[in-house]
């Protein structure tokens, strides 16, 4: 996907933001258990999807990346996953 | 806790290694379901000794990172929580 259409999707992700080839969005909660709570149910969505972000824990912050490997960088896919997440 | 009692301590704990104030260590598991089972395993664990290292996971790879926020280093709560993980 080249830089005018990830431009053009970011628009359909809100608190996603574009870093490098990768999708990030971070995450605060009240605590730890709230972290994994909410870690478990995007893992749940990435198994349904077949598609899974990378996830950094630290304590109530949770930061997911979301890119597609096989192409080194972002596909409609991501955009797809962003979005589900960003219903849970 | 200073240098010399890092190096002696990490004796304790087979495959975490040192790095800066920290101690890390990198798990590879079959697939991403492992991943969040061993995970999860870690996150009970750190709930119940009310420690908790950070977590990145990256499908079939975690890597977890412990140190003492409190006092910016490495403590004896660390290598007893390394201990106890090594033990999963």
């Amino acid at each position: 996907m080249g830089k005018e259409d990830v431009k053009k999707n970011l628009a359909r992700v809100l608190n996603w933001t574009h870093s490098g080839d990768q999708l990030e969005r971070s995450f605060q909660f009240g605590d730890f258990k709230e972290t994994m709570r909410f870690a478990n149910q995007v893992a749940d969505l990435a198994e349904r999807e077949g598609h899974h972000p990378d996830f950094e824990i630290h304590y109530a912050q949770l930061k997911l990346t979301l890119w597609t490997h096989a192409v080194g960088g972002l596909t409609e896919n991501d955009f797809i996953m962003a979005e589900e997440i960003n219903k849970l």
